[in-house]
């Protein structure tokens, strides 16, 4: 196949240009084959790039100016009509024009989401895109979706989400993914209206291997491949799970300090500490896609740092190989 | 103060009276003045009470009779009215009629909740009571609720919830407690439509410490005493949290064990490893108490063991002991 392109939002999340930049040019070290387009203002961007010695293959990375800068508490509606030549839009205006294959994103989500959904339209019979990533501190890794998009779902949505993310997680390798709606009980008769009326679609469709509500507790169990639920609860469960998986890790570390000699085992036990940071840290998971959209759109985490920017770039490279909106295209069409 | 006398259903939960009478037993010796009556089918109870050698001093523990039993997934409404010689309906009886001060259960959450209601009612001005807990796992620990008892949340509910959650804290010994309000973002525009007139309403309550929205990930670094949130979104959080511990904490014990030394290295860090368990392991906080009813009740996990089952009596006595619903009302009554 032939390369990516990939526009990157250069001056979006908490770090901008600083951290994008570098990790950027580490996602092209990694993937021969990978083009960059950063997009945002070019005096900046210039500095960034030149304060690398690196030598810098310029057919691979290119940059593409756009004066204005989103902030990540400016209201998407207003970004949308006041800010046309931010770095956002004009990173997704490539994608429309087939410029660059896929944008990433660590910026103001509400305003990549409904950018996104101006630029690059939803695909045939989807209401609302969702984001969907990868958690992963459980038993198993498992699909998670909408976290943010979508504060308030109908049980359409809701169904169109299960649609969604089974076919993201088949993309991923799984053949018959378990697809699961969060509920706080497991019984038919628990549950807010939205989610009921949902799991009755859903029993009803057969070529989804719906496994009907699962708890909180099911989902770190690995009981599911994929969860669907709301963006209020999707997001503050990805969020309270990373935070307190790490502050899991940060508690252990500082047991293994309070005593010399728990010091000296702590220096032993490395290997082990180590390993379990790498599990528990969510940095290598980065990166949701938004799925139903006509393109490839993967947000970050907005105070990701430089590996955790990197790895949102490689789902996208990823999307991007697998045809993901494409694919999911082809499936929606006969279900929705 | 007088001796404390608490109704136990003791048919409750996933192990019912084969985890309740002994965690009952052990909680009679840890509370000199404590007095238990538990609450179930009375051929059952006398078995299984009879089976531990300890003496018994039968003026402390008295066996109640109550002929039905509540399944984990009946229908609260159909056992309300179907079931009127349960446990739990039993049990809740003796509060309402001064017989004992407060019900502790492991049994359905909804059936407890809608018979609490009918027998005790709500304070004045409440609306619907909330199920409150403290959350340990993260950097301090927190109080939660709603914990399930309500899917579907007005911003009046969400309020009132606040408020009750603030005097729980305080209650617990925190001056100025820290309310929070959970959300998919930190600023104004964030959220659904409840959410967003829910702090509208809080800011304007001078003597409410109200600190704004908190997300998931400000949850478990420590940034509120009291953090609000529909039932539904709660009860996904607590499950998914306490299990998210437990499976970490299995996963360190399981790379301890990958290799001859790992194996060697984990004996030497024993300290380390237990006290990490013993902060993890939700247990010693079971014991959700039941905010704006005329009498305490306090629901514990269903499937706690015996530990887990003490720490809600636990918190049943001390419920009782700081006169929660006397307080709670005093407090409520001049701002709802």
């Amino acid at each position: 196949m032939s390369a990516a392109v990939i526009a990157v939002d250069a001056m979006g999340g908490d770090f901008g240009p600083r951290c994008i930049v570098p990790a950027s040019l580490d996602c092209l070290s990694a993937f021969p084959s990978l083009r960059l387009l950063l997009v945002g203002q070019s005096c900046v961007l210039e500095q960034h790039v030149s304060a690398y010695k690196k030598e810098i293959d310029h057919s691979r990375l290119a940059i593409v100016e756009a004066e204005d800068v989103v902030g990540m508490d400016e209201r998407p509606t207003l970004v949308l009509r006041g800010k046309p030549r931010s770095s956002l839009h004009v990173a997704l205006e490539m994608v429309r024009d087939g410029q660059a294959q896929a944008c990433v994103s660590a910026g103001n989500s509400g305003a990549l989401m409904a950018i996104s959904r101006h630029v690059l339209k939803t695909l045939p019979g989807v209401d609302r895109p969702a984001m969907c990533a990868t958690i992963p501190a459980g038993r198993r890794p498992f699909l998670l979706l909408d976290l943010g998009a979508n504060v308030d779902c109908t049980a359409e949505h809701l169904y169109q989400f299960a649609v969604m993310g089974s076919m993201a997680a088949q993309l991923q390798g799984i053949e018959q993914p378990r697809i699961a709606l969060l509920n706080v009980g497991a019984e038919d008769i628990k549950g807010n209206q939205q989610v009921r009326l949902a799991a009755d679609k859903l029993l009803l469709a057969d070529d989804l291997n719906y496994q009907g509500f699962i708890e909180g507790d099911g989902l770190f169990r690995g009981e599911a491949d994929v969860a669907v639920c709301d963006g209020f609860v999707g997001n503050i469960l990805l969020k309270s799970s990373e935070e307190l998986a790490r502050t899991i890790g940060s508690k252990i570390e500082a047991l293994f300090h309070r005593r010399w000699y728990l010091r000296v085992i702590g220096v032993l036990a490395y290997p082990v500490l180590r390993q379990l940071r790498r599990e528990l840290m969510p940095e290598q998971y980065n990166g949701a896609s938004f799925l139903g959209l006509q393109g490839v759109v993967v947000k970050s985490h907005g105070n990701a740092g430089q590996k955790a920017f990197s790895a949102a770039i490689r789902r996208a490279v990823l999307d991007v190989e697998q045809d993901l909106p494409q694919r999911l295209g082809a499936r929606l069409a006969p279900l929705l």
